[in-house]
């Protein structure tokens, strides 16, 4: 059972995606085994311009774009749109993350498409969604974060509000793009039909507010915010990131006998008795010395030897890694998450497996994101039977 | 076409799913017209020992708990086991987010239910996965923010690392959880085989660092860290959160032409053709200047007044949302993403529609979550064939 065929084989995607939101989406569909073509407009998507600034810049780009076909397409010529609408009559899914509005603008919005071709599941992903008033708020991802309220959360209390440093907007929306994507490729093989599926970015990040919303619904009218690195709804005691030798040391105790088995690690059984401590609402009430009296263990020891003194007594626990720690870690690397890859432009390089496993099938290797066009010849050629000379004077013409 | 039935209509779904990430994908599924039901021990999920605390505490079972209904089962009676079972061969998908091999110790894991049922899709979620030398680690969404690296590039670059404020290791990974059910419902259709998918949280992580990852990739030898609230790879520019007179404002220029623009906005179109700021390469270069042009324009406006000038000329932007704004928020409720119910136990409450919409369809209406056990009856019956008196027997032998 070794060796079955990708879930997604035979899928044919045109991903018009762009930054990180639809290009991920479109990664995660190649990752399955979707045959994904990446459409770029001649002079390349946007991210591509941060290969001005050298180095690493550029490395976001490749990372989200491996095991892609890549080709140019110019949208606002009338060619290019029809061209697009031929794409189209070929694919299986569309996925685009432009602003609401700018493919009907074009000429090639859903319903023109989906006129074209019924089956085909049309996929937007945009800031606020299609509708409503704020629809034509442009986002990225640090608006989004902005608006939604996790910058609002996201800090200590007595300090300003920060955003979270990794891309947690663009990265949900472009996952919970991909779920309604395929969603609609399991509903196609049962009715025959497409749809227009779509996210909003706003809307994939409300519920992970869910703990801050919980204290919310509490304090209505004397709202706490920040909670820095405790608990967001202070619902859970010991929760929190506490200084140590060589760094910083992640504990939760979830339940009593998490407390329990962390005093025995402390060398404090007698704390778990304490009738401050005994309970999880005692520990909430009594935060500030139940966090005390962890620092007070932790700040002494390395990651290390907290780690094996946590670990030895299954109390949930984690190092801060930093970031080259977790490139280096030898766990994702030897789940095949991390890959290490030649790339024509960058050199070697780590790139993101997917984090959806299929067993019974083994992960996708994979394959440099390629330069914008680099596939025209084979792409037009297999789906809409252009060949050499017609190729090359769409190019000149601009059109591709 | 606004009546299609919803795309998972007909597909049964065991939700084990505990606190946030597994409950997560099961709401996702239920409110694509999956008929989920959700399996707790008869003392009840963990989450619900946070209705101890009282109030908002118990808040978000309540928001990912919508549209299911809930049954009791205890899976450490060998006839608990025997029912689980028989429950998972009368189901599609079974999913779980237990600690790896929880499932197999109790008897029903997924070898044993897919040979039962070789259409099952058993879907695993956990913190490292289900191989390699991290996969008994435990996890939490704050130990993996840790391990993850996104507690390290998290903060300012002269303070402590701080987590994100909202959950985002459970949330993203419980929305990859449901891409991989997804897909494997979508690939049943056309080999009739089911799967077991699994998903790991610290995976489902790394691809949200890119911008970070981006500027190690550089800067390997004398890592940045943290980037507080400019771009983490220190790439795009202007890219902050400014303080104004009533809060702070999220400002991006993700181009020359939005610098152009914002500059206009500011009231200062020379400084679009100021040397040190015209491309965004001489920006990033000049990142501190960039920044205090922006800052002292904003610093002497409320956000409202921010947001007319930005907007009128295009450049991405948003206040930054308190929490209070965000549950009001007229946009997201008018959607339907925010929606307002009278639950059982809480009263009126706010609950989350699902971030996925099918054009077609109607959103699903939220009902409230239900008590543990509170459906037993009406799904014994319906999917075991249990009447009356059997079920009462299990409830007293503690079966559920």
């Amino acid at each position: 059972m070794a060796d079955r065929p990708p879930p997604l084989a035979g899928v044919t995607v045109i991903d018009l995606g762009q930054v990180y939101q639809g290009p991920y989406a479109g990664l995660l569909l190649a990752k399955a085994g979707a045959n994904v073509i990446k459409v770029e407009p001649p002079h390349g998507e946007p991210l591509r311009a941060r290969e001005a600034l050298g180095g690493g810049a550029s490395l976001p780009l490749a990372m989200l774009n491996s095991n892609k076909r890549t080709i140019t397409l110019n949208l606002k010529s009338p060619r290019g749109a029809e061209l697009m609408r031929a794409l189209a009559r070929k694919a299986d899914v569309l996925l685009e993350n432009f602003a609401p509005g700018v493919m009907h603008k074009l000429g090639v919005g859903a319903a023109v498409l989906m006129a074209d071709n019924p089956r085909l599941i049309y996929a937007s992903a945009t800031g606020y969604g299609l509708t409503g008033p704020e629809r034509d708020n442009l986002a990225m991802d640090i608006t989004i974060q902005a608006a939604s309220g996790a910058i609002a959360v996201t800090g200590f209390a007595d300090g300003p509000p920060v955003k979270a440093g990794p891309a947690i907007a663009d990265f949900l929306s472009g996952t919970h793009l991909y779920g309604a994507i395929v969603t609609a490729l399991y509903e196609r093989e049962r009715t025959g039909l497409g749809r227009l599926v779509e996210v909003a970015m706003i809307e994939a990040m409300f519920p992970t507010l869910a703990s801050s919303l919980g204290m919310l619904h509490t304090n209505r009218d004397n709202p706490i915010g920040r909670t820095g690195n405790r608990h967001s709804g202070l619902a859970v005691s010991p929760y929190n990131v506490y200084a140590c030798q060589d760094g910083w040391f992640a504990i939760i105790c979830n339940n009593d006998e998490h407390w329990a088995n962390l005093c025995t690690a402390m060398g404090r059984p007698e704390l778990a008795d304490d009738p401050r401590f005994a309970r999880n609402s005692d520990r909430v009430k009594n935060m500030a010395a139940t966090d005390a009296a962890v620092e007070a263990w932790a700040s002494g020891l390395t990651r290390a030897e907290i780690f094996e003194a946590t670990g030895a007594h299954r109390v949930p626990s984690a190092p801060v890694r930093e970031l080259t720690e977790v490139l280096d870690n030898a766990h994702m690397r030897g789940r095949g998450m991390i890959e290490d890859i030649d790339h024509p432009r960058l050199g070697r390089i780590a790139v993101p497996g997917s984090p959806m496993r299929y067993h019974g099938t083994a992960q996708t290797p994979a394959t440099p994101s390629a330069a914008a066009g680099q596939d025209n010849a084979e792409v037009y050629r297999e789906l809409l039977g252009l060949v050499g000379e017609e190729v090359e004077a769409l190019r000149r013409e601009g059109v591709i």
